[in-house]
């Protein structure tokens, strides 16, 4: 199962906001679709959207009549522009549209920076699975044979470039031979854990338990739980980290409970420019994801709503940060900094 | 507005599965008619399910045809029996089966019992009603000019025989004209932030925001909230506290940001028959309360799934319980035990 591929000229992606329900497969042949399926979340996870805003660079290129470089690069500044204001939290996006960037002014030609862009979004596509593999694998270091696990939203193949990154930390553990069971937090408002995580789980035969968000707290404090791993969407130099709202509630409760509390992210999720989470804009979606579920209201029209998109963990509450250049702890501003010198 | 009252014979009810969306009565004439609005939480909260359990035995009474009181008092007991096995947590449904028990045990003739139950349940009404004005009052003077509280599950007078026990508080800081705002949490798996107390809370001209679990430890982080007020649904005699499923989530997050936590209820929620919380027995609900949203399915079909309907506060996460007998802190151990005394 890929999220997001390049087949025949055209993005496949699947459309997230039908899962569980129906696998529909959504053809995009223009970069303002692409645009447009990463902010209505119908892609989703921080390294999927990274991978999401190449392709659609690249199909943006594609699309470019130009008799010259400085021509082509001119049209390929709104593709850009356009791709890089869908969503403001994950460093994923901005890190992989910089890429592309930077390939573009290099390029000699419009025909082969077209061809250069095409393989950078390829690699990076490919570059993404191997670390989430490798990753993993260091994160499975981390579990013991029978763990129950807790996680947070959807951090699994649908949310990457392949195979995930806490999920796939689990899924590792798995192919090791451990038995593992996972605790799914539901995730509100968008349910990415009752939906996505629980139907990738099934695929995987790892078994688990869904609760809602109020659950997390009841569970840990009863001992029922031996780690919590979440994805991460920015990690700042000092460690702090950007992730799904409800992330901090889960880190908060697992120091309170003496479990430990992982975060698995490739590097390319580290912003070493940002001192600290103070820095990570957060974004604000819609009233109407809080007021509805699955298009039905939960409460009476027009209330007012807050909704947070992201919330900042500090960097005291995490045990470790699991990257495909091994497992980082405290302190987190000198070894974050190391991994890229390294 | 009366969630629950005594009419011409019959208990007169709203259904609050169907609230915010519509307003409906049901007239209930039959004891188990009232055990099954407990249990489908068509009536909730601690202190109106222990005012349904009580007109539920009048109106149990009510039906009975016997020639002496032993006859009598025998078939009672399947009507306190069929009550008491609705809901196990709120110590508010055992504690008013007793004393309904107790003034049918004194009573002298059949005639006179039933009309001395009915008396019961309509004091045991006005009394609660009357305590919870009381405990606000005295709760509102933790509440400043210009704050702003976090509170969870609805706590008002749809949760008991009216004004309210957290919300109640808020109503009375409000009454004496401090500038208030609510943060208000949906509260999954049933959505009574959402759906019941966002519907009080316009009614009362209180402004507020709603907000999905997962976002309640990023605004309790920020410094947007003054304080938490929660309602309770048993309290043991060392001042642990068994509420709602996500109270302890948010006990613990409030004390991590130094935001007092308050737990306001009558003193009929006190158990001190129970050393701590943890013999506090916690009600597992179905799983479609978990997979669903007002029938809705919200994860693949079939997925475990855990529903423990409350959790377990310990005394030390809170700041002061809030009684009708005052506002008591620790040492809760001998202060609750004199509250009993007094």
């Amino acid at each position: 199962m890929k999220a997001i591929e390049w087949v025949s000229g055209k993005i496949r992606l699947i459309d997230q906001t039908r899962l569980p329900w129906e696998m529909v497969f959504l053809e995009l042949d223009d970069y303002r679709e692409v645009a447009s399926a990463i902010k209505e979340m119908q892609i989703r996870g921080a390294p999927a959207i990274g991978i999401a805003a190449a392709y659609g660079m690249a199909l943006g290129a594609q699309g470019i009549e130009a008799a010259s470089k400085e021509e082509f690069t001119a049209k390929l500044r709104p593709v850009s522009e356009t791709l890089s204001a869908t969503r403001p939290t994950a460093v994923n996006l901005f890190k992989a549209l910089e890429r592309m960037n930077r390939v573009a002014e290099a390029g000699e030609d419009v025909a082969r920076i077209k061809e250069a862009l095409l393989a950078e979004a390829k690699k990076l596509e490919e570059e993404n699975e191997a670390a989430n593999r490798k990753l993993s694998t260091y994160g499975a270091e981390l579990i013991r044979d029978g763990f129950t696990i807790m996680t947070h939203c959807n951090t699994g193949a649908l949310a990457t470039a392949g195979y995930g990154t806490a999920l796939g930390v689990i899924r590792a553990a798995k192919e090791q031979s451990k038995a593992v069971h996972v605790f799914v937090s539901e995730t509100r408002p968008l349910l990415q854990g009752a939906r996505l995580t629980t139907w990738e789980l099934a695929q995987y035969g790892i078994p688990f338990t869904l609760i809602a968000d109020t659950m997390t707290g009841h569970f840990l404090s009863r001992g029922r739980i031996d780690c919590v791993i979440v994805g991460a969407d920015r990690i700042a130099a000092n460690g702090d980290v950007a992730n799904k709202i409800g992330t901090y509630n889960l880190a908060v409760l697992a120091r309170e409970n003496g479990v430990p509390f992982y975060v698995a992210a490739p590097t390319s999720s580290i912003d070493l420019s940002l001192s600290s989470g103070d820095e990570i804009p957060i974004e604000e979606r819609g009233a109407e994801e809080v007021t509805h579920v699955s298009g039905v209201p939960i409460a009476p029209v027009g209330v007012g709503v807050a909704n947070p998109a992201f919330d900042i963990t500090p960097h005291r509450y995490i045990s470790a940060i699991i990257t495909e250049k091994g497992i980082i702890r405290e302190p987190y501003v000198e070894r974050l900094r190391k991994v890229f010198q390294g």
